[in-house]
């Protein structure tokens, strides 16, 4: 029941421990997760023996970004049918852990709805359990692909919209490796640039309040030997107006029918910065992300977090005594109210492209990106 | 020569410690600073018995903030000559000890000059040392003075651009007691219009690297009982893009001749978004922050400060043993470049108005701030 911490490395060696893997050990199937809370100060694996304590890793971070929270949610799913617990008590547990990033609850009914056919087919429940995880098996490794194809698919559109290479990308949050069965979203044709010898610098914002661009991003950066700077997410704008910023490259955690973004807050200023210095903004995603239920930008919950992660400061390394609430170090005074959305959302006027694994959609409007996840559809049919 | 902790109060009661105070105890005179760097956990005096203390605080930003560096430097100079310390030097340490706010540098050769002035004129040290103290104890009194008057003319302007009250003003940065012999800046400005019963809400932006809205700024709201709301850098826009930021109200530490604006890093998004959302773009600030020999953006000095403010997270209630460098908790890995200006400029054609001690400046033009700065060079010789 209880999470377990599996390894811990404190060498500082660059190790290949992924994000995400299903186990199966003597004592029964387990999810193990990389806990990216404790990152970059330490790689230590948290080990799920069940739902709840998947959901209570998504609730807290522990594993996070819109691709890697769908294969988790279906893993999930399958971890509960395996382990004989009830699978539709734990696909809404899940589902609903993280309101704003679509592909969690993608991932959950697919292998939901994988368990459920073997069963309405007549199947048992081992056999339904297998279902689900075979469903998961396989969003794990179409994530995979998709994200390659989406390096490829990002750096075309980055030598089109920028010969010469030589690229200087500015990024936010984390889509990488860390976010994604493969090597991520945006992060990864950033790498893809890298490889080929195209990129110029990684401009890495820190990404307040929970530092995903310091802890991760940075930490991803480092292990590819990639040239990149950390700054504060306020000093971005001092590098757009001093023209260091070739194109904005960001993840999205959901993207409406219009082609409104919704990704980690401190985005949207990013767009309106990359507009009004005429510099590409690109959202690069998987088509899982794109929700043709969501109309627009205003129908799209987003997230809004306590309070305790702005007005603490919370680092894995230090034990605070005499310090309650979220257990970090306060920085405001106490009782000091926060206002804490997860995520903004960027208008489709704003973005200069999505990039996914099916192709580009530029300029971004209801009518291309509609067309784009129907071509998709006839294709994986 | 080495600074004291003269006094320390950890119950959490409003007290009425000055942000500077020239002091003449029996061992001889003394500047006394509150020490900002140990806000809002605690309230330490720091005691400077020589330029070489002042400069480290000014720093190491336990003394802060444009207006108040000013009156800093010009009592640094009457602390040397009161302590028969070589004055010139002095005034060369202090006026280069942050190069950004031209404040300072102003502060040092007023009561330089006025020094200067009683030896030339055939007086003996200690009467250009009480020369020098005069000057200094003036500019304090003129800095309070113009505070008011900036507070009254900000709400003047704030009721004509919005009129019906009900304010929401986001602001950056700290600009309030704390920067100032009097209450500051674009906080005064907030401040009045509270006591006035018309601000809705007080916005304070974190302001990354060094959180003086977290730590500073929301102190002193709690302090006078406003209705504040802390918030990421990051999440500003979402406030912009929700209709919630009414008016944007910022310092500066440097205004050039064509009215560009060098304040906190993180102004400058600031600035962007307003005009982006159509909302008044304020910036407050003393006639000694233009900078008649500075012509244009390009040619104002943006201090870069070092990474560790970037790299690692500082909370003074918290030593950390194991770690180097900064002394603080690492947040990124070792090893990790980071770009961190503490400022940035905004151009004249995105501030909606300039507010002075004697009177507005809109739009913001070469030869509007000219006018103003000469009109009132004629009021006070």
């Amino acid at each position: 029941m209880a999470d377990q911490y599996a390894t811990s490395r404190e060498d500082n060696r660059p190790t290949e421990i992924p994000a995400l893997r299903w186990d199966e050990p003597p004592e029964g199937p387990v999810l193990v997760l990389l806990d990216q809370t404790r990152l970059p100060a330490e790689e230590v694996e948290l080990v799920c023996t069940d739902a709840a304590a998947l959901v209570e890793a998504i609730r807290t971070l522990a594993v996070r970004g819109a691709p890697l929270l769908g294969v988790a949610g279906a893993y999930g799913v399958a971890l509960a049918a395996a382990r004989g617990f009830g699978v539709d008590e734990a696909a809404a547990a899940l589902a609903s852990a993280r309101p704003t990033a679509v592909n969690l609850a993608y991932g959950v009914r697919r292998a939901q709805a994988a368990h459920r056919a073997v069963l309405v087919a007549g199947g048992d429940h081992k056999q339904a359990a297998e279902a689900a995880l075979a469903a998961a098996r396989a969003l794990h490794r179409e994530d995979a692909e998709a994200s390659a194809r989406m390096a490829v698919n990002g750096l075309a559109l980055l030598d089109e919209l920028l010969p010469g290479g030589n690229h200087r990308i500015l990024t936010h949050c984390n889509t990488g490796a860390l976010v994604s069965a493969g090597e991520g979203t945006a992060f990864a044709v950033a790498l893809a640039a890298h490889r080929a010898g195209r990129l110029r610098r990684l401009w890495v914002d820190e990404t307040r309040p929970l530092l995903q661009g310091a802890r991760l991003t940075a930490y991803e950066a480092a292990r590819n030997a990639m040239a990149y700077t950390l700054l504060t997410d306020n000093a971005a704008g001092s590098l757009f107006s001093a023209g260091e910023v070739d194109a904005v490259l960001i993840g999205a955690d959901r993207i409406a029918a219009d082609g409104s973004v919704a990704n980690k807050v401190g985005s949207y200023p990013l767009a309106v910065l990359a507009r009004y210095h005429h510099v590409p903004f690109i959202v690069v995603a998987p088509l899982t992300t794109v929700d043709p239920d969501t109309p627009n930008g205003a129908s799209i919950e987003v997230e809004q977090r306590a309070g305790h992660e702005v007005t603490e400061i919370t680092a894995p390394q230090v034990s605070v005594a005499g310090f309650e609430a979220g257990g970090g170090i306060p920085v405001a005074p106490l009782g000091t109210q926060a206002y804490n959305p997860a995520f903004d959302v960027t208008p489709p006027e704003l973005v200069t492209a999505i990039v996914t694994e099916e192709g580009v959609v530029s300029p971004v409007t209801a009518e291309a990106l509609a067309e784009l996840c129907d071509r998709s559809r006839q294709i994986t049919i």
